[in-house]
């Protein structure tokens, strides 16, 4: 690899080691070397190939035997990535067999095996979703039972709105992601199938074993054998895209919230305090929420790159051009990017520094305009709807302005007294009265992941 | 409705009349409605509302009761569409009784009303889409079924490549609109819920009684009750989203390959001929395939909309800021467009010119390069692939550039004629011994749908 | 138009009632007859029509004489805008003179006139847009004048940085708004030019004259005449696109930043206070950012639309298919949420509650944080970089720990007061020291737009 | 760089060497590497550091003093790559000097570096696509100017329409390249603006002496100097971005136009005939266009790519928070893809093979209906548009169904023969009057180029 001409540096931020693995260039030829032996055995088992042939084929199937570069190369001219592959192997597979070399990549195309080699890159890049996934979720459930009596300020329209807890904010974000584990569950059962249909989707050299040859292929390789070859139709690629975009909306939301927590005015929670993480390089007091930016960029990148997979679904006749080689760097950097953005949110997550006295301040600093909800609705049953707006919306105005505890100024108000007794109003102003329901909502949703909370947290080797 | 100000001239052409109706504005309105009327009766199950109350909130939930054109004015000070519509639910509600006025909207937000009518007029939307596709789905396995037999050119990379049916390119497009019918199978059964947690998700207003509440107003409804509140977290309206990407990806697909089949230097298929249909302002002899055009323009729109959708996702705390306004006219967006294109797509196969004489003299044009890849596989068991390739494909050169035909130029060669007999040769010049194999996948894939087949086409009423 | 077909609830929201009016039906269908007319007339000056026929159709190119509804629903068939228009104009024309419908449309094509009726839409809606670019401009410079010396807390990765001064933050606002206004007058200036080619763009049908008759009817028309018809090269239309993705991309950043110092926990600024706006279903004190949360909306789904726009410029030879359709309603869409923000940002800078005491109650409540960089940066110049970022880092650390004041922790430092004089460390912490050079910047910034500091503020009407 | 986590295979047909290098990590780290030295200079030319320590740290600002691979690492725990490069860079001064040392970076921070290093990689850029371009420009002058009284066929809604010149599609290809080149060229003149602003934008730490550090730099680097530093406002950026879309968008065009002539049943022109280009792994007759399969997956890639650059400007106060991080890989990659398509499309007009023979056959093939619109235009003339039309029409419908020439049936219509004498009806068939206007228009065109006619095709060196 010349130094000269690469551009890796930001991989190490905005993804994982374990995913840059699965697609690196050499995974991805050993994919579809795996496919070209699964190919070659199957073609002996149903007595196409010789049983020798394919032996000798598959021993040549080792990425280590190739050099990338000049297979890198070739692809400039034949456009795509298989072909010099194949060409390779054969080589390889003459220099040991002449006869064996005739039943190298017998009856398939090229799109076979890059379609294939992909479905098992992705079938890796799963197992890596999947095992962080599960992680996060079990360090946000630790999270939500540990905070679920902890009062904090709900907001919304980036405004304080009435006291919630932690944990409630928190059981939210967990029963999105685990939402997602089974999105991607499900994509695991359903969308990985082998591609298998020759030139153009006809399977014409297998000629009446056509049916047992996909079939034994997929055996081989532990993938779903489809109903049809596939080639142009790639709603299973782009629902892979999808799931992963959304995923990242949800890792976005996560990092968003965390990132406006961390204001110096609001402080409620920090990312974890790592040793020259987040450091400026003017500026000493700084720890930047530099996990939230790395999640939140990938919130903001995949949506495109997702778009990109669907317009590229419109694939023309028994195979497309733009369209398949738009999605060729396109999945594997949806891949990436919402790796990246889940490994930063399970450390954020599992290392999250949480202030509880900040939250409890930041409650109090509202002079009671917290409990305006709670009056308001109160006093609904007694004047209606909108009088009891009207009414408590002018107290509101008056605490902005003049600085004085709402519940000093509804006690002193002869309308507001005279529908509610000075004991309702001052029970409408008890803290735990409004977080009870949401401890409650907290503690249902999580017997509901109940079989988790006994397993452990994963050990990260 | 103001004429001045109102743009919906292309509506007509690019979505249909059921999906406009389902988004409406006064469609929107009643479902906002709808949810009101469903959360005072179940107040007043729980007690926390008279039942009389109840009914009479219930009876002012009509959406011919208001006025669009104020509402749609007030949206712009008030910055969302249910507080002008509770405001004014509950003033004419006070009409009727001041105290069933107090009840109206009690302990909801207005994104609880916002939200749940967004889903009412989801499950609308998704049964006009499911009752299309389902036409669509017997238009195509009516096709594939009467043209598995017949043989047509397979086309890569716009270029030809080697014989295939008809049928098996219509039971690929038919393959993948099944899929697409159970993604939205699988949304209608788990996304489709309830959004119901007051200001801040909390639930607090309701007391002990919130999960009652809840569930009353989702049995209601008949939507699912939500574990949890999900003001930010929109992933399953974001799923909804993609699953109709993914759709309109596919329709796109036939769309383009229906196109190019229509061109007139090929001339295989063409769009139903509907008098005035596609005509020109300019040229008397143009049938322009407009149909097409509609589902390749959703195929070009839908894709960005849908990454709208992704990129919305990191809503702030309790209630977006930004993002969830996003959403409000995007996701009916791209309803309208899915549908227009799902709509155009069952018209064109429904009614699909199929010239099957043209289909057989582009495949004998060839001048029987089409057969190269079978002569080449047959010549590689016997001399290598690459041996095998390169002498076919200097014949095939010497067909394109004298037009002798491929097989006449073969026999006259020794080295080819040294490894395969003529009667060999012949063989795999004929037709049929390219398309069985795929006369047999059509079949197989068709067998599946069997329970189908015997369904008869929906009457469009 | 149908009420129960018609969804434009939100418009009033989003957009603006001047730039709907640009993009209704009606406008659209006016701008489409007045190429028309412009198109006879030219014909009558060079002699293919008579002077007569060209006054007859110039009279009935008048919207009020069609009926946009049966229009529409014409579109559904014939699959554009142009053909149903140009229909019903010669039909009314040849009711006044059976001679002059000759001449209707004569050597044109309904790309022609749909192009060219879009371009002098384009030009109204930039006539909006400039006014209201003027407009918020010189809000801002009067902000950025007012407020050159008001001192703020700057922040960078949402936290704490370095003291700053208001006008700074508003006058890099108006800055980046400046370069929008060129880059909308060059667009003004180059972009907007006739559409003109006849059938395929070979303008045959005029013979010998089509190069004056295509300067005719752009002269006509106050457009530019181009070089060559450019139905399939769409660069100058979708650089509209890009020019106004750009300007609200600039929308979202100042409603971003207007949004967090809006937060209750920093309220440094608000949006203007006008009754009913910003208020919640729920909570009587809420004053939501609805102005802040448009522009947003608008930043997130504009950006899309700009790339719909660039993926349908491969359009196919002599008119697109797919491509060009999708266009049609993505144009007007990225008008009128650019309009949308550009009015609501106009209107929150025009009136914004600026708190300028709580912005110094900001700086005050860091604890001296906001000058670590400062003190840093001086002790590197005795120390060295990395050990006095190490040493200020420490008394940072200890001041977020134990909530001392950083310049007593620094001047209690022996290591600190070694290399820094206790005069020199309390000039450090001076304010004015560190907001001098960014009052200075606004100063120079300002006097660069010194004509426009004449200007008037210009009125409504 | 780690075999095993790399990922650049396909790079090689994606984009160009020449690209690669610009926006290699070495490259990147020169340039920040570059700001750093020139920065030092300025500090010694205004007095604030000593010369010496300026000459010291300029002679280690050279890469290969630098370890990426560590670098890259530490990007990791700093979030930013410019800090690593700087603390790397203290470290080797100092082994100099330690003096020299303490002004490294000196009041600048991490964003100045990174931003204008970017800036300096850009403009290497934009000189690599302007080269490209003038050859592209060249190139398809020459193929102009060659064809321009070359017959085709017309073609709209991928359908057959009238009669035009190959000279002409080809003038209009240049003409959208020609204002590409022109909007290059301003975006090169107007937005390679330094970046300098210090932690927050404010200059603090360069005291009176700012605006002179500013102009010293920017001098020094042969950038323009800004109003204002720009740290979150990204529109220069993002118009690069936009800049390269609107480009990419006609290289498609040029593409998609090329491989539906390219496609066998119209055979019109083909890519550049090279060994082993757009070969098949399992058909030998194949000749993909395997480069506008590039340039049009680079079509469907830089949209959404660009949107995402859109996106990511509304940046949070004076540094964002995963907007900026998200432009740091999706920049280089739209540079990346623009010059691979731009390095395809040159080199397929180039060499391109142009069958006119086949254009002519095409043209013939079409039974006279490419003529109707010519004809039902003379026609009107004398019965009106309508009539006209509908016998023209109904003639045409004859000619698809029975195969007979629409000159032949039209002469055999009395209708016809009464309004049109048949010596009309034969000079309106004439090919010549159809494509005189166009070869015109082509003429015209070029002549503007004139200038450029006069410069030579530049050699690859």
């Amino acid at each position: 690899v010349d130094e000269h001409l690469t551009r890796t540096w930001f991989d190490t931020l905005f993804t994982t080691d374990a995913m840059r693995r699965v697609f690196a260039d050499r995974t991805r030829l050993q994919a579809i070397l795996d496919f070209e032996a699964a190919l070659a055995k199957s073609l002996a088992m149903v007595g196409i190939a010789p049983a020798r042939a394919a032996e000798t084929i598959a021993s040549q199937c080792r990425a280590e035997l190739f050099d990338l570069s000049s297979l890198s190369k070739a692809s400039r001219v034949t456009g795509n990535s298989a072909i010099p592959v194949i060409h390779e192997l054969e080589s390889l597979v003459a220099q040991q067999s002449e006869e064996a070399a005739r039943y190298v990549h017998f009856g398939a195309t090229s799109q076979d095996a890059m379609d294939t080699g992909l479905v098992l890159q992705i079938r890796d890049a799963l197992d890596v979703m999947t095992w962080d996934l599960e992680y996060l979720s079990i360090a946000l459930e630790g999270l939500a039972n540990k905070h679920k009596h902890t009062p904090m300020v709900g907001r919304t329209w980036l405004q304080q709105a009435v006291p919630m807890t932690f944990g409630l904010k928190v059981v939210g974000w967990l029963s999105a992601v685990a939402r997602h584990q089974e999105r991607i569950g499900q994509i695991r059962a359903e969308n990985l199938v082998l591609q298998l249909g020759g030139a153009a989707g006809t399977l014409a050299a297998f000629g009446e074993q056509h049916e047992t040859v996909v079939a034994l292929v997929g055996q081989e390789l532990h993938l779903g054998s489809p109903r049809l070859p596939w080639h142009t139709h790639r709603d299973r690629l782009a629902e892979v895209a999808t799931t992963l975009g959304l995923l990242t909306g949800t890792l976005g939301k996560i990092a968003r919230d965390v990132s406006l927590l961390s204001q110096a005015e609001i402080a409620e929670v920090a990312e974890p305090n790592v040793p020259g993480r987040g450091g400026s390089s003017s500026m000493p007091q700084k720890q930047n929420p530099v996990g939230c930016a790395v999640a939140l960029a990938a919130a903001t990148r995949v949506p495109p790159l997702v778009s990109t997979m669907l317009a590229a679904m419109p694939q023309e006749h028994e195979r497309g051009l733009g369209g398949w080689q738009a999605e060729w760097e396109t999945l594997p950097e949806i891949f990436e990017l919402s790796a990246g953005a889940l490994a930063q949110v399970r450390q954020i997550i599992a290392g999250l520094t949480v202030n509880v006295d900040q939250m409890r301040k930041n409650i109090d600093a509202g002079d009671g305009l917290l409990y305006a909800e709670a009056v308001a609705a109160a006093l609904a049953l007694k004047v209606g709807r909108t009088a009891a707006h009207s009414l408590v919306g002018r107290a509101c105005r008056r605490t902005i302005e003049e600085g004085r505890n709402l519940r000093e100024l509804l006690v002193d108000n002869p309308e507001v007294v005279s529908a509610l007794s000075i004991t309702e109003i001052n029970e409408l102003f008890e803290l735990d009265r409004h977080t009870s329901a949401a401890a409650q909502l907290v503690e249902k949703a999580l017997s509901r992941w109940h079989f988790q909370a006994e397993s452990e947290l994963p050990t990260d080797g």
